[in-house]
Order: C-alpha cells, then sequence, then structure tokens
C-alpha cells in the first residue's frame, strides 16, 4: 500500500492511474503535448468540455505538477498552459495507450 | 465521439482508460504479466481484494478480451488466468506506467 497525501493507493501504478483517470484528464495530457494552448483554444479543441470543468481539471493537473499555467502581464492578461517535462513523460506512454487502443478496437471490430 | 457497445467515449484514448480506471484492473493485468494463475493465487497476490470483487474484475477483464479463463477437466476442477496476447500488449504500457510513477513519485517527495 501506498500512502500519498490523504489518499492511500494499491501500488504506484494505481496511483498513476488515479491521476488522469475520469473523462478528461488523458484527453487534455493528449491535446497540450505539442505546444502551449490558451484556455479558450484548448476548450474549443474539446467539445463538449465546460469553463468551469476544464479549470477544475487544468487545476487538479496542475496540482500535480503535469501541467504548467503560464501567466503573461500583458492587457488583456494571456494565460497559457502546456505540459511539464514529467507531464510530457506521461503523455508518451498515454500516447503509447492510444495507438493500442486504436489497434485493439479495430480488432474488435473485425 | 466513439460508440462502442451502449457508451460513448471522447476517442480511443478515452476508451483504453476505461478498460483499466477503478481500483483493480490495472493492477490484476500487472500480476498476470509473467504466467498464468489459480484464481486463489492471485487472490493472496492483491491483498484486500474480495473473492466477488475478483471474480467480477476478471469477468470484465474476459469480456474485454485481455484475460483468459482456462478451464481444466480435472476433479477438483482446475481454473487458470492468463493474459491474451492483446493483454499482454497492454501489460507493456502499464508497465511503463508504472515505472513513470515510481520516479514521479521519488521526484514529488524531494
Amino acid at each position: 500500500m501506498l500512502t500519498i497525501g490523504q489518499q492511500t493507493y494499491l501500488c504506484s501504478l494505481d496511483y498513476a492511474v488515479s491521476l488522469f483517470k475520469g473523462k478528461w484528464k488523458a484527453v487534455i495530457i493528449c491535446h497540450l503535448n505539442d505546444r502551449t494552448y490558451r484556455f479558450l483554444e484548448l476548450q474549443r479543441a474539446l467539445p463538449g468540455i465546460s469553463e468551469k470543468i476544464l479549470s477544475e481539471k487544468l487545476r487538479e493537473l496542475e496540482n500535480d505538477r503535469l501541467v504548467e499555467r503560464l501567466s503573461y502581464p500583458e492587457v488583456p492578461p494571456r494565460v497559457e498552459y502546456r505540459l511539464t517535462p514529467v507531464g510530457l513523460q506521461l503523455f508518451a506512454i498515454l500516447n503509447s495507450l492510444q495507438h493500442w487502443s486504436d489497434s485493439y478496437i479495430a480488432g474488435e471490430s473485425r
């Protein structure tokens, strides 16, 4: 067993899955892989996500140090999001998972 | 959007995560990686899992063709579980995720 913060996990794998389970986080990580995104730009890339949920998910990813929030002192203020180095490593694994899934789904539907 | 069975997913990655989210499935896949296991042997290797939950999770993994149930006509009947080829591919990705998590956790606690 592994205790991190207030939570107990079965092992480090169980903990890793907890970092992106739920509907949006894995998909947000994959969208952020190539460059920085502004909030609205990211919201448009993820059809169906509300402003509230996207803010919440980005804050959680930021707290887990997977995503970095860059705030520029401009008028109007500009805020961008990008993956941290450790978030980029996680993206590479999720990207393999997505490729696996594509061929798994193709196999299932044969 | 992707519809598989009765469910809708954001994309193939969202679907892949749904295959092992929740408390036990990723851990069961990782335990099964090296050989076949009998039910009780697997239950002993996963402290805290009940017979009911383990049966349910194995059945779900079997329905998703990630785990194979081998039943031998012996007295008493012998039943074993092992990963399918596609389950083994998923294991390799979850194994990378576990390694990533180990170093992520080590980094967090520095």
